[in-house]
């Protein structure tokens, strides 16, 4: 279902020969088409086999960045913009070979302003980076996707994770971006102004095109102050329906809770033996709470009662630093404990995300969809946003298998679809996910190809993602 | 210098009267010619001079929509969408003629779901109309620019207004859209689902585009719950930058403040007069927070001795609700006070927005520039964005006070953009902000170009906006 979207794209051979030449002489060591090098940059944390670039240019400027877009312009060869290869669909595979745009030596903090509470960084700055740049500031930037992925690359799949309900997504907290675009140039979509009402959001365009618009240069980001408390804790619940009534009554009475993420009983028993915490096999909440001395207890003591109405255990919070460490790790850690259930099996992660109101129903007929499919499918969820992700366990070199994933996947996409969400709500589309969106955006699809054939009229920016060819 | 802007367009006299005729026969009485109509939907609260429709429709259903913009399309004529008609910077001019399409008419509440804290509306429900409607819900949807605006003009004008420093700006709180594209074909741009990274972001490509890349036919809101306590006050401060330094500070502690307004002391002078004020003719904070019992008083108490900390004089703060609707209300009448310190004058707001770090230093320097001119023009702010209004008082009878005033209007734009900052946080472009769009984006403009090119090739939606025609 999926991998039928994992087809070689057209190549355009005399173009890439030329390119290579070009930028060989150009750009000298930065310059790399050894076989290791294409193979790690089209290696992705995916179940999709790896389609190779042609070269990998390892960009130090920004006039690096242009080299490479005039060039593959002129010679109309795709460029596929990497940060950290820690996206999950495919989004880093070269159908059509092309210059793997590798962005990780773009690493500099360029400014940051304390009082505006924001920052400007180059796209390979990593998120702990950034924050470990910040420490000294008493600022932070809270998106937190799990992995320590690139801020360009975050940017560009639109990413969140488990603080997301309390502070957004990267479409929150980007302010602007530079950007070269098809012609070569780099233009700039905002400016460091709070709001503005001037003209189209080019900013939240870019924001989640997956490098299919053009290659993001620098990205300015809204900061937040570091909490004066945190406090947080487990909850468990007898039933999925039962830790959803209480995520959705937490949303509805305003509590601004950091993190509220719900773990099912398979992804405890996993956590359990992986981290070593020895939590009841039941669907349980972790949550975080920021505030201060006064308001953090305030919270926790709102929650404890919402829990108890809801038939959960007894709510314990903690403020203490190593115990919420402990915790935070091994929820972070989920992927790796769910795949420690199988060590021989492959592994892959899927989400979709649907209105809270449905969350549990969809993560109901879902574990259903498991059993009787005879899966071995943890579920982990950012439940305050209605948001879970599927880590299937499988044999990828068993076609039986991958049919019975893939047939599992369709059902789970169309399923969040048809309750009124989307195929992804922080994954992006990739390769892996382009038959759903077609889906889920039905006649607007074709204003996204409008869209992107304006913007790259070529279609040398990461073709074969997000849009399949016209049919 | 803005004036030049407001030129007639080419007109297309043979398709204006096909059009005519096809939606005169098709529409019957929701069709209107009579030019108190035509006068009504050109009128808007700006200095501008109007530019007639040659007809109005008063949309009723979906259906209509797409007849109107199908005949349109067919006979390349103009569609100008109207909501309430409280835009300030021409949006609703029909430079080239065309048809004023109302959509007062489509006033529906369609859906409300409590537990997701969301709703649907069509797009001329008004924000007082919504919220009066959602009364026994517990739930209200806070973007407040001031005028009753349509949701559907918030919408397309990407409005804020005082509350937006605690819930964002429209571009945060629309969920998605429907739109009638130039095919005269509804699409939807997204789900409700709290977070996508499903493809590009056609929300907020809709979203801020003023009307001139489709007509929307709904929006899908976030709502928030009422605060259990509200509470209020003013502080008074001996100068601008003492006033906008206490802002910063509030900002960085992370004060979750609802409201923080900054009145000049001319402004405050007005208010006095004619809302019955008795405060003291200094820069001044009008402050709202919102919260529980618990947390509106510490939030108060925080603010209170960051306040001293910058030279302020005492906050008292209330949750007195007669007490507070009096603040406000005297808030939301400062453009009529400002209007009554010269009655024999006309009067405009613009606005722009700045990081907040340059707020105070934009602020004196256009203070000095309005003492330096001989100018009356009290200015107002919602300083925790950045953002803040001048009402300028002039005869625009006279072309040398016209003359002044466009100069002003010039380098108050020049300077905000030279400090990092946007031509209009929320105001919009209009006709009367092009040239200023021009300096800000640079070669970003060509982009807003193709994007307007690519989804409206015949240039039928709200023309001569947003975009001067290319020289």
């Amino acid at each position: 279902m999926v991998m039928r979207d994992v087809q070689p794209g057209q190549r355009n051979e005399a173009g890439i020969a030329a390119v290579k030449a070009e930028l060989a002489a150009a750009l000298g060591a930065k310059f790399q088409t050894g076989q290791s090098f294409r193979e790690q940059h089209a290696h992705t944390t995916t179940y999709l086999p790896s389609q190779l670039p042609d070269a990998v240019v390892f960009a130090e400027t920004v006039e690096d960045v242009k080299a490479v877009v005039k060039a593959c312009a002129a010679h109309k060869v795709p460029v596929i913009p990497f940060g950290a290869g820690s996206s999950l669909e495919g989004q880093l595979n070269a159908p059509s070979g092309g210059i793997s745009l590798d962005m990780t030596r773009m690493e500099k903090v360029l400014r940051v302003s304390a009082e505006d509470l924001d920052v400007t960084v180059e796209p390979g700055v990593t998120r702990e980076a950034l924050n470990t740049y910040l420490r000294d500031t008493g600022l932070f930037f809270p998106i937190d996707p799990g992995a320590n992925a690139s801020i360009g690359g975050m940017t560009s799949t639109r990413a969140s994770g488990t603080n997301a309900v309390r502070y957004g997504t990267m479409k929150d907290n980007v302010l602007s971006l530079t950007v070269v675009t098809a012609n070569g140039e780099e233009i700039s979509t905002g400016t460091r102004a709070r709001k503005s009402s001037a003209g189209y959001d080019l900013t939240r365009l870019f924001v989640g095109a997956e490098g299919t618009l053009g290659v993001i240069t620098s990205i300015t980001l809204k900061l937040q102050g570091i909490p004066e408390k945190i406090g947080g804790g487990v909850c468990g619940f007898p039933t999925v329906k039962a830790a959803c009534d209480a995520v959705i009554m937490t949303i509805q009475m305003g509590i601004p809770v950091a993190r509220i993420e719900l773990l099912d009983a398979m992804q405890i028993k996993a956590c359990n033996a992986y981290s070593g915490l020895t939590l009841k096999e039941q669907p349980t909440l972790f949550l975080e709470f920021h505030g201060t001395e006064e308001t953090v207890p305030l919270q926790s003591e709102q929650f404890s009662m919402i829990a108890q109405e809801c038939g959960g255990e007894e709510f314990h919070w903690t403020a203490n630093a190593e115990e919420r460490a402990a915790l935070w790790k091994a929820r972070h850690n989920a992927y790796w404990a769910g795949r420690a259930l199988a060590p021989s099996l492959n592994g892959f992660s899927t989400d979709v995300c649907v209105p809270i109101s449905k969350l549990a129903d969809c993560v109901a007929e879902t574990q259903a969809d498991i059993e009787q499919n005879g899966l071995l499918a943890p579920i982990v969820g950012h439940a305050g946003d209605g948001n879970f992700h599927v880590l299937l366990l499988f044999n990828d070199k068993d076609p039986a298998d991958i049919e019975r994933v893939e047939g599992f996947v369709q059902r789970l996409n169309r399923r969040a679809i048809a309750m009124g969400g989307t195929c992804t709500g922080e994954h992006g589309i990739g390769q892996g996910k382009m038959s759903f969106l077609e889906e889920e955006a039905g006649p607007a699809l074709a204003l996204m190809r409008t869209i992107k054939q304006s913007l790259d009229p070529d279609n040398i920016f990461n073709p074969g993602k997000i849009l399949r060819p016209a049919r």
